[in-house]
């Protein structure tokens, strides 16, 4: 066999919480006036306490609710599978496996945290959302999610991408979404990540009946992403499989690789890989340091490896991973020496990415396409010592409105 | 539960062949220059002899290959899942299930045929393949199937798709395909399936190292399909759920149809539907006698329901189901009264997609949208009367390339 379906009554009933058992515990966020450290009050403008209480969580494991997993069980849990036509096509000894995040409704891994956080704002009366996306994959996730509960869902997405992507606009308006380009205020300006969480933050500060949510870097959203790396870790067993010695997967704000490989944390013999484009370099070459996580400045300051929070990266395919700073999270294990990271320019990413399709038959997301090429150098390097390595990476998107990407890169206009 | 997977060694491993089953015998192919008979030898030129011996077959089951077998195990078993979400928002008594054919790298049901397709060719020594590609899904189908078996792709696209959907395109080159637009010779006309299918046919008769390939019609292609029901019988027993009352599919060509029905055709009491489109009502409104499947008059006769062959059908999103004719098997079950077929104008079928995208989540494509509205309209009538009716439907591929058609509609530019 080389697919791997848990039973259907086998989704985890608990996220695992990594905070309670990290080494180095995290420093504080930073109020973005006082520089002080937050507090739970601070953050109830934004967010629902019920999320406030997980960032801060001390609890080894914390329940899913019910009515998420109602939701989570139209896609979950997702297959593993083993890469073998792509092993073969590599000539390795290593055996290749990987989680299939793209067969959610709205195509990647996002939704796993877009429910719950849509879930616990409509537990305390929220009726709408706001938020930012750059690729689309988040918004698309939040407006699905919005869609269950019935809240509004207002998205302002980065205005390159907007333009870029007409189609991830319209596969949110399909799931009842409000899709404005931003920055709001310079319809010149191309816009960032930075820029577009500073528009959605300002617009939930300002409106009682909204508040905001963040498809990645904070503590929550990994908690909520566990899910990928625990029903991993029991399809492994399914398969006969022990442990795997690296786990891979691409890094933007750190959600999807937190969510496969976070569960693994306690077991120090799995290196832990994070995947990151050359351009926007943010673990590989960054600082470790307080910074905002939006370029306005309006959110408090997180300690992270940065690029600074006014770094605009180069227009990159793989919009999901042009972010200036990264998961508090993920920049500890990766300061600790616990996780390593990586980096690729994307015609190498791509390279992989086309191989992998034309093997294993599934189209990856520009982002999804870095892990691919960092377990496909994997396992080429396991083939040079004739090991039998075992690689488990993140399938963390299909790239069906990606394809513009692959026009430029089988033309040969993709840029390094 | 709402949604069951067959274990991953229950795949079926044998095709459920109606062709010695049926009521009434099928008429024979016409040759297109004699109007007599059509032999093997006169149908080599274009297919194996293996896919010619089960377009005639009288054996009941036909065994799958391995090879077939370890690529449809990609993707298959497909999901049977149970819409609890849309009979809520229905608040219908019914219970309505669906098979998930989107699952498959191509998105669609059509990998189900061009696997065998691509397999049975390159066991006789062909290298290359042509066909002809409407809205897309078949053309993306067997450029994935080509690739798997080293075969190269050559598709012909309808042209008002190849200029309207650049991104289907771009798939089919992911694989390798290669994809030029049809007619070849004319530039300004817009094309049909029906000129397209002369296009490959002429590209096939005129190199040896080339067959065509068919993506639905004829029998053979029908019979691949029948995965699809007898998984789905299987899964209906894995509910504990009884026989379903309704067995409902959208249909083009009828493959996607055949493909779920067919394994209900011995029990008489499950009703079987045809959806079509109102602006191309070959069952509904087309007459059943010998006709071309192509426009040039290049194919064979078939004995089907048709509007005649050089029929154009409105430009409507459901490029799939723009076909002049329909499938021997499926018009002579429509004649012989053991099939319905109704037909929906496309407004009242994009409703049910949005429905559909608003409750369970995923984006249908506009044919798979078909069996959507059908299998509303069939829970809504088991409201009125309070009835417990059994709906089954084929979500036969999702939208992500398609949002062009809900951007259209979300706005009002639809046209019925």
């Amino acid at each position: 066999m080389t697919r791997w379906n848990l039973p259907l009554d086998h989704l985890p009933s608990a996220w695992y919480n990594v905070l309670p058992r990290l080494d180095t515990p995290l420093g504080p966020p930073l109020h973005p006036g006082t520089r002080e450290p937050v507090g739970p009050d601070d953050l109830a403008l934004l967010f629902p306490m019920a999320l406030i209480a997980q960032e801060m969580s001390p609890e080894p494991w914390v329940d899913i609710p019910g009515e998420v997993l109602d939701i989570l069980r139209l896609w979950r849990p997702t297959p593993l599978v083993r890469a073998t036509r792509l092993e073969a096509a590599l000539g390795t000894s290593a055996r290749v496996y990987y989680k299939d995040e793209s067969v959610s409704p709205a195509g990647s891994h996002k939704p796993n945290t877009a429910v719950p956080q849509a879930f616990y704002n409509r537990q305390e009366g929220v009726s709408r959302l706001a938020t930012e996306t750059g690729a689309g994959q988040w918004g698309t996730a939040l407006a699905f999610a919005c869609a269950q509960f019935d809240l509004e869902c207002m998205v302002y997405m980065v205005r390159t991408s907007f333009e870029a992507k007409p189609y991830r606009k319209t596969m949110m308006e399909v799931w009842g979404g409000h899709v404005v380009p931003s920055p709001v205020e310079d319809p010149t300006h191309p816009g960032s990540l930075g820029e577009a969480i500073t528009d959605a933050v300002r617009d939930a500060a300002g409106r009682p009946d909204t508040h905001y949510a963040l498809g990645s870097v904070l503590n929550h959203v990994l908690l909520h992403q566990t899910v990928i790396g625990l029903e991993a870790r029991d399809q492994f067993g399914l398969a006969g499989e022990r442990l795997p010695d690296v786990v891979i997967a691409p890094c933007g704000g750190g959600s999807n690789l937190g969510g496969l490989a976070l569960p693994y944390y306690e077991d120090t013999d799995v290196r832990l890989v994070a995947v990151e484009p050359s351009s926007c370099p943010t673990l590989t070459e960054g600082t470790f340091e307080y910074d905002f996580g939006d370029t306005g400045g309006m959110t408090p300051l997180l300690p992270m490896y940065t690029l600074g929070h006014d770094f605009i990266p180069p227009p990159i395919h793989a919009g999901g991973l042009r972010y200036h700073g990264d998961s508090p999270i993920i920049s500890q294990l990766v300061r600790d020496g616990r996780m390593e990271a990586v980096a690729y320019p994307q015609g190498k990413v791509f390279d992989a990415a086309v191989l992998f399709a034309r093997t294993e038959g599934k189209v990856p997301a520009p982002e999804a396409a870095h892990g691919i090429r960092a377990a496909v150098d994997e396992a080429l390097a396991a083939k040079e010592t004739g090991e039998e390595r075992v690689i488990l990476f993140n399938f963390c998107g299909h790239g069906h409105l990606d394809l513009a990407a692959y026009d430029d890169y089988l033309n040969g206009r993709l840029l390094d």
